[in-house]
């Protein structure tokens, strides 16, 4: 079994050939092509801890990834990182274990971003005077990083809670090529963007539906889990057009699950990635419509970035 | 992390220490003190071929382990063993992996055989002539094994299909100090053996009702999937009490599911090891009783012999 470790992992990284290979995936899941077993989840309550296994296959390939990840959210009092995680590959064929992806989480972080690069595609609006992220942490800095490619725009907003953690990510993202603001008013973010990338934990909404302008996309990676929501309910309910990684998922525990659960989304057209992409087009169908993705993360992902890394080692 | 190859695993395997552990597990486990999320299975239809991950975690342990185990019906064609499998521990206090054990499937194994012990400490009549075992496999000869320490009888009837398979699998039971008869009739077996352990994957029912002698105990280790069967549905509910490992599995793909199901279990009492092994009693009450234990194998049983293997190397 091949073992690779951290850095061996990120130097075979091609977020191009990563970007098209979740692509296949998103539609492989949409088409009902991908074996993908309900997520296993831990809680780890007296460590303030929770894990969760995801397993994937896509029918007819040669292998099926297994990925284990964590968060210990006391993790950064011993010096360590929050989230770990690692992936393992089998054949198909024969069940043997064919590599070990020791990337320390980093896959998961990368896949997610990629996801938000893909929604910008499928989404945005074509004039974007500045693009708006919520949240100072590391997926904050990758989904800025992967949307270079899908525009020219080079103004940025960035809020957070903390004005530290606000400077360090305005050092960041100006060594990126991006003129920075910074803000702790959510709203004075959604007055001046029109795309949109909420990457936060929290569990009360960030952005009221009164601050948003038509002719915005946003993008919402933080809720994964029960409880977690970064968007008021009414503003999702407002969207012209909802994106979503996996309807079950979404509905169930990502962001627009307290606006499906209220019944507020029945006139909302709630569309797939793998649908959208399938269908070769935009999701996006006019200039004045808003448009939220909603990702919860599928393990096609974790399947499909795998093979992008081991075919590139 | 730490990485075990099969051999350092089998040098630090103890049966008896892991026995102990999964005493403790199962006691947990019917005491609600562990986390166990519902098993992940995949099909590969063309490679005839199947999967699971079991994962699980006692609450208060520093540990929680994930396994992947597979069967692939063909790989003898190519040399390799049909059943592969891996385990990991991770930290439950930061997430971290700690360890990933090498074991081509033996710690399912033996962990398996072990539960065959206990289920007959629990059950077994006081008076054996012979031990039945069916099935020549891997689990035939690792059951037969593990019931050297719970018995003093040395006579052995085995059944199995293939006359090439019993004659091999007379040698080994003769090394291990056994007289042994085989037989293709598995009446003839059940009507010299108070103590069965039936071992093969088959889909039909390989024992009946009128097989089976007044003070007889059976354990049922091969059905652990939905359509898996190897006693008749008649012979389960004839049996006075019933041992299971957990009676949602057992209840919903084990050796009684289809009695469960067809409601012919009404007035027999069903007890889950863990809470047979609290009380600190015997499940056999009686010298008479026909007792059966449906073994379906849980992520617990893994954990503990993970632990049992990792505090001895």
């Amino acid at each position: 079994m091949r073992i690779l470790d951290r850095q061996q992992i990120l130097a075979a990284f091609d977020a191009d050939a990563v970007t098209a290979l979740l692509k296949q995936g998103f539609i492989a899941y949409s088409q009902r092509r991908v074996q993908q077993p309900p997520v296993q989840h831990f809680l780890f309550e007296q460590a303030t801890g929770d894990g969760c296994i995801k397993s994937a296959w896509l029918e007819g390939d040669e292998l099926f990834v297994v990925k284990v990840s964590t968060g210990f959210y006391r993790n950064a009092e011993r010096g360590l990182p929050s989230n770990q995680g690692l992936m393992m590959a089998f054949s198909a064929l024969t069940g043997e274990p064919q590599a070990l992806l020791l990337d320390e989480g980093w896959l998961t972080a990368l896949r997610t971003a990629l996801a938000g690069r893909i929604a910008a595609e499928l989404c945005a609006p074509p004039d974007i005077q500045a693009i708006g992220i919520l949240g100072t942490g590391l997926q904050a800095r990758l989904q800025l990083q992967y949307l270079k490619p899908v525009t020219g725009c080079r103004d940025l907003w960035v809020w957070g809670r903390n004005q530290q953690a606000l400077e360090a990510y305005r050092h960041d993202a100006e060594a990126e090529g991006f003129r920075v603001r910074t803000t702790q008013d959510a709203a004075e973010l959604a007055a001046h963007c029109r795309l949109i990338v909420t990457t936060t934990p929290s569990r009360e909404p960030i952005l009221q539906a009164a601050d948003i302008r038509p002719g915005t996309h946003i993008t919402a990676v933080g809720a994964d889990a029960d409880g977690k929501q970064e968007l008021a309910t009414a503003l999702t309910a407002k969207a012209d057009i909802l994106l979503v990684d996996a309807l079950t998922q979404c509905a169930e525990y990502g962001e627009i699950a307290a606006a499906y659960r209220q019944n507020m989304l029945i006139s909302t057209p709630i569309v797939e990635f793998g649908t959208a992409l399938a269908q070769g087009g935009k999701v996006r169908s006019g200039r004045e419509q808003i448009t939220v993705a909603d990702l919860t993360g599928l393990a096609i992902q974790d399947l499909q970035i795998a093979k992008g890394v081991l075919a590139a080692v």
